[in-house]
């Protein structure tokens, strides 16, 4: 992971972000727990229940409980009753897990005692972790798919968590993509889900216990200028996972988790271009592990989204035309490619994440 | 076309939808013409400016008049001025142009002088159509297509339109569907796009001039059980039209149009329930035709969504998971391919419309 995007050594501005902010917020001004203080130190120095800032403050702690529940309540009926994970029961499959982000969740996990398989073209970035074995396999290939499947049921047992990350990216403008490369995109970003989850699916519902991770990407919401290819795979990873989800509502103790992140500071995005890092900071993959490895292990469904504005790109598609030409030029949406390198640059042999 | 859907004969009310209210109401209440009659017969009848009744009716009749030209400027900023479409002048190719909805669009044109290149690996449902061509083509495999476009170039010119409608249907839970299935539906419903438009793109940029039309669906953006496979090509082609349309904003001759029609009454979707008549027609193929032809004739781009519940189903992504998911249930978005025969109940082969 020697890898040091360039856009980081900017400025000392740039760590400070609208999602840092959120955070901190969260833990204060916006927790019920916090927000309550405030009326108990007043009623403390003794302030009458009538006073106009009494009021206005236990108001404020009403309406950041209420909000809080009200999320509950919405996450209820959403998705079923979480299921228990207990990692040392679990054989957890990461598909591109040899570097970058599935590669950081692959080794949270080994080193939290799970069974870890990651299925990769390439070996391990870091050499070796612990509790991790590779298969060599390319995702896109489904005869390799079905044929790992097996090595992986005999040398580690049934696979109840699957964690579909494998990913590349070609950073061209449709005329100038080869045939081959638009079907190299499809086969490793899109049907490589179907192949995988086909594959794994099964055992999981015989174990009576399973999670599906889909690593989508929110290009595919919005699609973006010379990633055709990336965008329409993404987009179609994102209903796959939305089918699924529906199919599978009559077996809840299988889990699905949807992650939608922006841009992030891996060397399969080399060189784009981001307008603003307050507003639109680049993740690092660590942030995303995070709340991947979170949302696994409370056992419940997820549907997560960062940074921030990944949480509210849907609202591009549902602004009349005209305004999301404007949203789209202000964003820089369909510019941030034209700097875009990628793995080639450093000297790498373009290759699944 | 002697297929005729079980759902039409239920019941007098079925034409009634709130798509014909609105059409109605938009050559009526809502249009600026109509409404400014309003005020006109007042003050024929001498009634003061002052008048409440009058104040009213003006300002109603300036209220539509300004949302008439706010519409005007969003689709000004949205889309580039448009091209001259002299159809004696344009090459068009529909794909699955056999059958449907392709055919419909096909034949029109055909009538009206323009010369059409059906792709499809059937021959014309209708056995022959003034001006229309087949061409014997699977559009989900490359060399069949770049075979096919020699052809088309030979015989009939270079093409400046481009309709992609070619789409199957397998309406299999994901366990139940082969990964052959799979594969097939997205090299047809997917796939095709880009071998296509890769293909006819770079003509029409040499013409000059040139349509680029994706017939997706409104399944793509939210998913649904049993369509896995269609609602993740469906995503993937919409998503391709935006990043497109965002890689053609430097060359304005080139036009986009995107089409996410709901339910149609193809035999492609035969036994297909609908929730609700009135607020979720099912589509007759002519009216989506009606749309894409005036859209393609207009030459301007253009993003097309009917019946009227289509052109609101982004706002279902924005809201919260647990209103979503009330909100499906309540549309029957899942449970709606549980009746699904498609083609093959109705005798015929599954192939391309």
């Amino acid at each position: 992971m020697s890898y040091q995007p360039r856009s980081r050594e900017l400025s000392w501005a740039k760590p400070l972000s609208v999602d840092l902010l959120l955070k901190v917020l969260n833990v204060t001004f916006l927790h019920p727990f916090v927000a309550w203080m405030v009326p108990l130190c007043m009623r403390a120095q003794a302030m009458r229940w009538s006073h106009t800032a009494m009021e206005i403050a236990i108001g404020y702690a009403s309406l950041i409980t209420a909000l809080y529940f009200v999320e509950v309540l919405n996450k209820q009926i959403a998705f079923s009753k979480p299921r228990k994970v207990d990692l040392s029961d679990e054989v957890i499959v990461v598909t591109g897990g040899a570097s970058g982000l599935g590669l950081l969740i692959a080794e949270v996990y080994g080193m939290r005692g799970a069974t870890v398989a990651v299925l990769d073209v390439k070996d391990l970035e870091s050499g070796e972790a612990r509790g991790v074995s590779v298969y060599k396999c390319d995702v896109g290939d489904k005869d390799q798919v079905a044929k790992v499947a097996i090595e992986i049921e005999r040398d580690l047992g049934t696979p109840t968590i699957l964690i579909n990350n494998a990913a590349i990216v070609n950073g061209k403008p449709l005329l100038d993509l080869s045939l081959d490369e638009i079907d190299r995109n499809f086969r490793v970003n899109l049907l490589s889900h179907f192949y995988t989850t086909k594959t794994f699916l099964p055992g999981m519902l015989r174990a009576g216990q399973g999670t599906i991770v889909t690593i989508s990407s929110v290009i595919g919401q919005i699609g973006a200028a010379q990633l055709t290819d990336y965008a329409a795979a993404k987009a179609g990873i994102t209903a796959l996972h939305k089918s699924l989800a529906a199919e599978l509502k009559s077996t809840p103790e299988i889990k699905t988790v949807l992650v939608s992140p922006g841009q992030l500071s891996t060397p399969l995005f080399n060189g784009v271009q981001t307008p603003n890092s307050f507003f639109a900071p680049v993740l690092e993959p660590v942030d995303v592990a995070k709340e991947v490895i979170a949302a696994i292990d409370s056992g419940s469904s997820a549907v997560l989204a960062m940074p921030l504005y990944a949480r509210w790109i849907d609202w591009m598609n549902v602004f009349p035309v005209g305004v999301q030409a404007i949203l789209r030029r202000i964003c820089g949406v369909d510019s941030g490619m034209k700097t875009f390198e990628g793995r080639s640059a450093l000297g790498e042999k373009e290759s699944l994440i």
